[in-house]
């Protein structure tokens, strides 16, 4: 189950944790929505099932995207950097993608005077996302 | 000249050795160029400067991209990620992005059978870039 083909294994530079680091991004509009890690057996399951497979660290567990919450991430494309540390997964993301409802995780934008301003607002209410 | 905006340092969750994953984006078309480190001190000189300065984990040292080859990348917009412990750096890039003279870092795509084809040409030929 946690078997690469000969190719990404040789290719991919796990770190001593065992996690190699994944971009999300949507396939056709090129938003970046998150930023996360795999290690062998999440990889693998992506692999074999098309449908995005984290690793939490906070967990210590495999975190199938959007179990609970239905916002799932189909894998469209995977790419692997020149070093091998990072990884591009295209996808194609159901909803949000972010646990606070938005998009993307990315939607806090340092203005000119070094404040934070929102750029994306919440699409679904989280209580709706993980249950009341 | 590393003190950033209170409110970035509020926001941004630098891990125990000082730094915060980077990743950039080309701020026009959406390709994702690469993943990289910042520190305190390169982030504050990123937002000073607005040339693109990340921290060398393999050299200890800022690492002023383009610098040597120049390839550099212009800041237009620098946003972080819900849990502070990702930004994404949205940028100009002057050339190409990877040392290896491919606009994007991530030029290797996994294809069906499991092995990696490459998706980018060289651009520039690194010989060029970092001198004979």
């Amino acid at each position: 189950m946690s078997e690469l083909p000969p190719a990404l294994e040789e290719a991919i530079t796990f770190d001593e944790r065992g996690l190699v680091l994944a971009v999300a991004q949507q396939h056709d509009s090129g938003e970046v929505l998150m930023v996360a890690w795999m290690n062998r057996e999440s990889l693998a399951e992506t692999l074999a099932n098309g449908q995005v497979c984290y690793w939490s660290r906070s967990r210590g567990k495999l975190w199938r995207k959007g179990e609970t919450s239905g916002q799932t991430q189909k894998l469209v494309d995977l790419l692997v950097d020149c070093d091998g540390d990072s990884l591009l997964l295209r996808v194609d993301q159901t909803g949000v993608a972010c646990h606070t409802g938005r998009r993307s995780c990315f939607y806090q934008r340092v203005a000119e005077d070094g404040s934070l301003e929102e750029t994306l607002a919440v699409e679904t209410d989280p209580e709706t996302l993980y249950g009341g």
